[in-house]
């Protein structure tokens, strides 16, 4: 059974999703579709607007065969370390190929890319650190180094976000070796950023995330740019626990434990550098909402995803220690939910696996475990009725979804 | 000027810490009464139900001239370390001596109670232990190791709360040789834990509290057991923030912190025994209010009060590394208020007091300062509404309390 991979935040899933998997299908002509996708904190440092098990039963409606956890310490992470926990836990998991969208479209740019990079890597790096001296953030450093080494044409552009997930992905797979191969599509319609709908029904799901939160739109507003079933869980998910998960929910428990952790100790949590610890804690005395906490906060050396990623950390709390102790390798599959054909396709990789198919939390002890369990429990405070903070709390009780096709 | 001393929280100010004023004042013949007093949280482990400045205010109105603050590593501990914190600083602060209530009130039974344990020392220490190895709390240990010398006549009763704090604070003074003079009086009507009101107009703070915390009584119910002042000043803090402070408030707090710290941090926090982390942290995910956690985690071997004095700890993330470090000896008198005649006073003790005197937060840094900056600020974010916390939070902007006589 030919498998291909995606890797996904589903946050929450539409038809631009929907697309990408028809296409990934299409292209490589695999019958399975396998998802590494982030649990409850995402890449860009947020909570999710929805648990990742009601997005694990988004993926499965949408589409998706096999939905496997990629773990905390790789998916609240810059793009590079994202990328190397879901590139080899699709590889892991026996995918043929890994599709992902770019704005670029040709994976042969993204190669030629590497192998430029590669060779002009001194000045590269060089560039890089000068860049980052005259105090811009790490991507903006990036982004000008590279435009630095004057690249040719059949380069991609490095200052599109998707186009530099990718380029993280196709990375992974050659510095490995890996037989997976990689394949991109062009992005449809939609910017990843644009905050508002477009006429097609294929819109961001930034713009999405807004319409939901927004107080004079009813969620009825988002039903053309996401499948029924999508638009069925949001609503379930709303009318039990009231609310979609943001960070809102969760400045009260950021603020305490600001005020809670000393400023050595802060100094020890993940990503947080060195003079950042003294202006989160005087920050956090001040404010009065995650809004303010933030302008406040954001400076030109941090982008506002990397703040909001230590904040996740520190909400967390994740230390350096710990992440450098985890986030060395995929050790084992976390199963999350699969379809009838992912079942078939999972007993087949069972047998061959390398590492251990977790479908069972009880049953399973890991470093890396540990952390999701403890982000997915405190994901749950944010509800602040305890009887559904329980009820989101699946960590131990949860089966995997499965979805019948 | 004569000057007396007494060890309190004022949880709230009642008729019956008027009435020790009044006595302190007659049986040693002082003009001035100064009050070491416990900031936001108390001995007995517990969030105080209005914060320091409003508890400084009932006091400079109910009789004391001066008010300092106890320091969070010596209040919220148990008797003997809250007993050193408490006798030394009244003595830096000049109190020729400390009137305490007891249920003996009878000063000289306090000291041949403390030549009587002196002699039998060994066998005291002895039997402590052997109490405490059949799983008895460390209060029940000492009580029947205390009864298996069997104590003689004139000796006091020490199963009893008031006694064992007063024979804390002999010892204290026993020990380091002070001049400061020990006088105790009998405790009137109300017994410590007394949680109805009794006919007299002195009620037990317990029974005020339950009646504050009472949908049933309207607050007009305590009005007969406080002064005028303690009154008004309790229906306007609730009248401003909605509250009083209650363990209630804290639990979402508390369960978070649980949540987000790992078993062996645990292990680091002021009084968590080993072995109790692990429970602590199952309970935490597992319970849904303060109350159900309490009665779940309770045994034999630890007492209420000791529990309610970690989760404290756990609350205001205090270690047993910096309760080490700073516990030490008492370095500083933080005013926080006083009358006409207590800055007369205070202006002669600035000539000769051995420790800094501070009336400005800002102007003054120390380790065990930091902790009751702290445990200020965790205080605050119970009230849910950031600008009411702000509004509480005081640390650095509030004067001193100035009360004319």
């Amino acid at each position: 059974m030919k498998a291909v991979g995606v890797i996904v935040e589903y946050n929450p899933f539409h038809y631009g999703h929907a697309y990408h998997i028809k296409k990934a299908k299409e292209i490589t002509g695999a019958e399975v579709v396998i998802a590494a996708m982030s649990g409850n904190f995402l890449q860009r440092g947020e909570p999710a607007l929805v648990s990742k098990w009601v997005r694990t039963e988004m993926a499965l409606k949408g589409g998706v065969d096999l939905v496997f956890e990629l773990p905390y310490t790789f998916a609240v992470q810059k793009a590079d370390t994202f990328a190397k926990g879901a590139v080899s836990l699709l590889d892991l998991a026996g995918c043929d190929a890994i599709c992902f969208g770019s704005e670029s479209g040709n994976i042969d740019d993204f190669y030629h890319t590497y192998d430029f990079l590669e060779k002009h890597q001194q000045n590269y790096d060089q560039a890089i650190r000068i860049f980052l001296n005259q105090g811009n953030s790490y991507p903006k450093a990036l982004s000008r180094a590279f435009q630095s080494l004057n690249p040719t044409e059949n380069i991609i552009d490095l200052a599109l976000p998707n186009n530099i997930l990718g380029f993280q992905y196709v990375s992974v797979a050659q510095k490995q070796q890996l037989k997976t191969k990689m394949v991109t599509i062009p992005r449809k319609s939609a910017n990843y950023h644009d905050e508002h709908f477009s006429t097609a029904p294929i819109a961001s799901a930034t713009s999405i995330r807004k319409a939901l939160f927004s107080l004079d739109q009813p969620i009825s507003s988002i039903q053309s740019y996401v499948p029924e079933s999508t638009y069925e869980l949001l609503l379930h998910y709303k009318k039990t626990n009231g609310y979609f998960h943001d960070w809102n929910m969760y400045w009260p428990y950021i603020k305490y434990s600001l005020l809670q952790t000393s400023p050595e100790e802060l100094r020890g949590i993940l990503e947080v550098e060195e003079g950042l610890e003294n202006r989160l804690h005087s920050l956090a005395v001040k404010c009065e909402s995650f809004t303010q906490f933030m302008n406040e906060l954001k400076t030109k050396r941090y982008t506002w995803t990397r703040l909001q990623r230590i904040l996740t950390h520190i909400l967390t709390h994740t230390k350096k220690k710990e992440s450098v102790l985890t986030a060395d390798k995929v050790s084992y599959l976390r199963l999350l939910g699969m379809t009838e054909l992912g079942r078939t396709y999972l007993n087949r990789l069972k047998k061959d696996c390398p590492i251990p198919i977790v479908s069972k939390r009880s049953s399973f002890s890991h470093p890396q475990i540990t952390i999701d369990t403890k982000a997915a429990r405190i994901y749950a405070i944010g509800l602040s009725d305890p009887f559904k903070q329980k009820a989101i709390d699946l960590e131990y009780t949860q089966q995997p979804i499965y979805v019948r096709n």
